[in-house]
């Protein structure tokens, strides 16, 4: 998507900005999608979902490229079709000439994508890590057991997992040290493991499909320090994890208590001051406001944040997507033809002993107003 | 420095883990580095430090390679080399036998670089901006003003600042926006203003040369969005600039207190809930327990932190270096031959309206313990 400098300078004349009937109309529109999706949301997310919109047709594209919650994207969407600003045509969604005026009014311009071709935007190339260890992940990922909805599960392209152990050894978080996985549908522990780096890696799963599978690739592939065990987030973290790793890494389910859970139970585990966490938060999922929610609980907790990378995680489209809670909320009930789900991967290390509670949580943590796949 | 599995497998297997006596050794290290460097650091801290030493042996690349602050890293190198566990030779840096060994035994590898060779890391590709405006800004830097020590100047690469106008752009932060460069040696504010993308760019800064210089660039380039005022961080933000902007873009110095003041004139120069700020954080003269301090202060103020990206920004080394605060700390006064001084791109978008407070600050706020740059 490589614009000239003309092509931008066109976009900008065009736009007689701050044009009052404009912010009137997005202010009425947005006052109605208040009912519609209960969550926190700002004129800048209808800013963002417009720009998508001028950028492609494509549904999927244009959720990726919003990077707002769908639950308030697809509200949006719906009272731009009813307002005559947004047809729908298949999976193509096409903004009318009343809503290209209306995002020129209010000075939208098409999103622009200037990520790097070579690391797709990460930052860290896999490929610095071994071929050899590149080449048997991509052979065991083969036989690795299909995304389940009841587990929330829904794993990352093996090109992500591979940069997120390479992002993780750069940081220094692998090499000699105990690592747990919690969660391990992306198969990290098995990516982290082939390269010969840490010294023990644990991965803890709810699905015991998966830790059948990461127990026979260790074996298979004589991953001595590679284990995996049962584990369900809810309950407590066992003491025999309590304090005992350096590095954990998961991918929380998006509500925030689900999400809570896990941070709770990855701190626990650690050694200590300097041990390292990681894991991803998409905007899909999660309003700004559930970010800063989670920032502040990660600040609280005697962590500090080190890194934020947009779009790092990349998944590869479950096979449950439509019966996926925001699949009724679509305009356009058709399945992704290309990735569209990505998350920011975040890296924290402890400044102090974790303050949280090893506590057991009961019912539903795993849903929120926001959550969309679950 | 690429590594293949077996070599990261080695070192793995040469270290016994967790010997006390190597602890001992590293607690009595830290306990007498705290006389000297009155800043708080970590043992993870001393790994890192002892991770560059294993990778390179060359001084400033060992700064780099630490990620720490350089008044906690040369008194930690002092004490090293008092203990006989490092040596110093020219420039360049030599864990001896027993130094080697006590890394060994902590468990500590060589740190390991796995950024991408395309965009070094940064994750955004400023070829993706028009090849005339890559040029032209090129061409505007060969005449930019030297680095001042008075102001604490010290400006980023071309590339950098590139990139950093690159991301911004991406993020949705210039087309069509009313943007504002608090302090601009980096000459971001002209870069801005070549793509044609936004709809006014206002560079403010102490220094009377870079405003002659960004007017003259102005008026020579045609870019009649660009304005240069002469503005005093400490000075309360004038009426004329609060609450006009769309995005603020900024390099702080680093004191804790001069760090607040950038950011705090950058919120209130912020249109409100939507708007972007942009920044760039150090590990050298900012330890994670200042990190942890000023995401607490942009929570607090009513910012959402939604990218950190680390070693986004390389520094020019700047004229000044013999007389910066850190030289005397050195153990081999030799000027780099490389960048050795890199920053972290954070972006924040704004939740609620700032609450922060426009003060006039008086004294030095430009100087904290960490500081090594002033």
């Amino acid at each position: 998507m490589r614009r000239s400098t003309a092509v931008l300078q066109s976009v900008r004349k065009e736009v007689p900005r701050g044009l009052p009937r404009a912010k009137e109309i997005l202010a009425e529109i947005l006052h109605s999608v208040k009912s519609d999706a209960p969550i926190p949301f700002t004129p800048r997310d209808a800013e963002r979902a417009l720009a998508a919109l001028l950028a492609t047709e494509e549904m999927w594209e244009a959720i990726r490229l919003s990077r707002v919650p769908m639950r308030f994207l697809c509200a949006f969407w719906s009272r731009l079709q009813e307002k005559g600003l947004l047809t729908v045509r298949g999976s193509r969604l096409f903004l009318t000439e009343a809503g290209r005026e209306l995002a020129s009014h209010l000075g939208v311009a098409p999103a622009w994508d200037g990520s790097c071709s070579l690391c797709e935007g990460r930052g860290v190339d896999p490929s610095r890590l071994s071929e050899e260890v590149v080449e048997r992940f991509r052979e065991v990922s083969r036989s690795r057991p299909e995304a389940l909805q009841v587990y929330d599960q829904g794993y990352v392209t093996e090109e992500t997992t591979l940069a997120r152990v390479a992002f993780a050894m750069a940081r220094g978080d692998l090499v000699g040290k105990e690592v747990i996985v919690i969660g391990d549908d992306d198969l990290v522990s098995v990516a982290a493991a082939l390269t010969g780096a840490p010294s023990r890696v644990l991965a803890v799963d709810i699905d015991d499909r998966l830790i059948r599978f990461i127990r026979e690739v260790a074996h298979a592939e004589g991953l001595t320090m590679l284990e995996a065990s049962r584990y369900d987030i809810r309950d407590p973290l066992p003491p025999e994890w309590q304090g005992r790793f350096d590095t954990f890494l998961c991918d929380p389910t998006e509500s925030f208590s689900g999400f809570r859970a896990f941070l709770t139970r990855g701190l626990l585990a650690l050694r200590g001051v300097g041990s390292a966490g990681y894991f991803g938060l998409t905007h899909a999922e999660s309003s700004l406001e559930k970010w800063a929610q989670i920032q502040r609980f990660l600040l609280e907790s005697g962590a500090v944040i080190t890194d934020v990378r947009e779009d790092f995680n990349s998944y590869v489209t479950w096979g449950y997507v439509e019966t996926m809670r925001a699949w009724s909320w679509l305009p356009a009930r058709v399945p992704p033809d290309r990735p569209w789900y990505f998350s920011s991967l975040y890296r924290i290390e402890l400044l102090r002993p974790p303050s949280v509670e090893n506590q057991c949580l009961e019912g539903n943590i795993f849903e929120d107003e926001e959550a969309a796949t679950t």
